[in-house]
């Protein structure tokens, strides 16, 4: 947790999909504060007619590098989550070439009960975490 | 935002997809009264033994035009998502031919600050939107 | 109701996938004790490459059989989560040899004006539910 899924367009090789899941998750760990060994990445990919994205109005250019990202996570607090957006941005925009403009976020928020990592146990109220 | 993530059963052509996306499209528009350019769709298509579907005992038949919604949104309020409901299945029934006993939709609401358009902001937060 | 969404590594067979798929919805019919007809599955199959899941530092093994559930409810409350958890565990290792320690869960919960199973209706609203 948080769990990350990534949305697509096809196309990427492999070496760019495994850069882009490992700058995302470095921005994760540094922004939310949460372990290294915290990461939960799903992608997928899709064909332009199974993914349409456009901008709100907001004069957003979009290519074929664009990721819409969603993250499910226990509540981060506005600050970690602006923080969030704009050093994965720009981290993109550095280390993978993904135009700022090219990345969508939506955050989806739980609770500590709604979470088990495995064993069946709900690892944020046994106080394991 | 919102964002519209379709699941569906293969076999749908180009045609009957770009319908289905734009019907939805447009109901959306018209129910919650956002932009035009607010478009952000997701299809996922499924074969019969990865999607089920059964009917929670309504006595509501599928067919394999069976459409499953999952729609992500800041809070709509009752009455907008039922209107939603109601406009969005006659329109597909009417437009796309997809029976109103064949769509299931799911929200999930969140809030101002968990969404990034683009650029590293939080539109809602920054004023821009 | 409750929508639960499966990420798999692909390898799976017909029979697996539908073991899980039946031992999953029957453990929820018990823990949660909704209708039998209430099953509403859709199931993802990823490359490696395109799910990534450790541990958070539990020192949980992760195996090919690893299974990332999401589940979509209404409020279900911490109890019946947690028995959810240990419940499935155990039934997916015993009947599906799917180790308890591939087993991973994420709940989202939504209200009951979130959701329509057909004819443009809010089943929880209108009183068919």
């Amino acid at each position: 947790m948080p769990l990350l899924k990534f949305h697509l367009y096809k196309g990427r090789s492999s070496d760019e999909l495994d850069g882009l899941l490992d700058v995302a998750h470095d921005v994760m760990v540094q922004t939310f504060g949460v372990p290294a060994e915290d990461r939960y990445q799903i992608v997928n990919e899709h064909a332009p007619s199974h993914m349409r994205a456009l901008d709100t109005g907001l004069d957003i250019p979009r290519t074929e590098k664009f990721v819409l990202l969603e993250v499910v996570s226990r509540p981060r607090g506005t600050p970690a989550k602006v923080a969030f957006y704009e050093t994965l941005c720009s981290a993109l925009q550095e280390k993978c070439g993904v135009p700022a403009s090219d990345v969508m976020i939506s955050f989806t928020e739980n609770s500590d009960d709604d979470w088990s990592f495995g064993l069946g146990r709900a690892q944020f109220l046994t106080g394991e975490l």
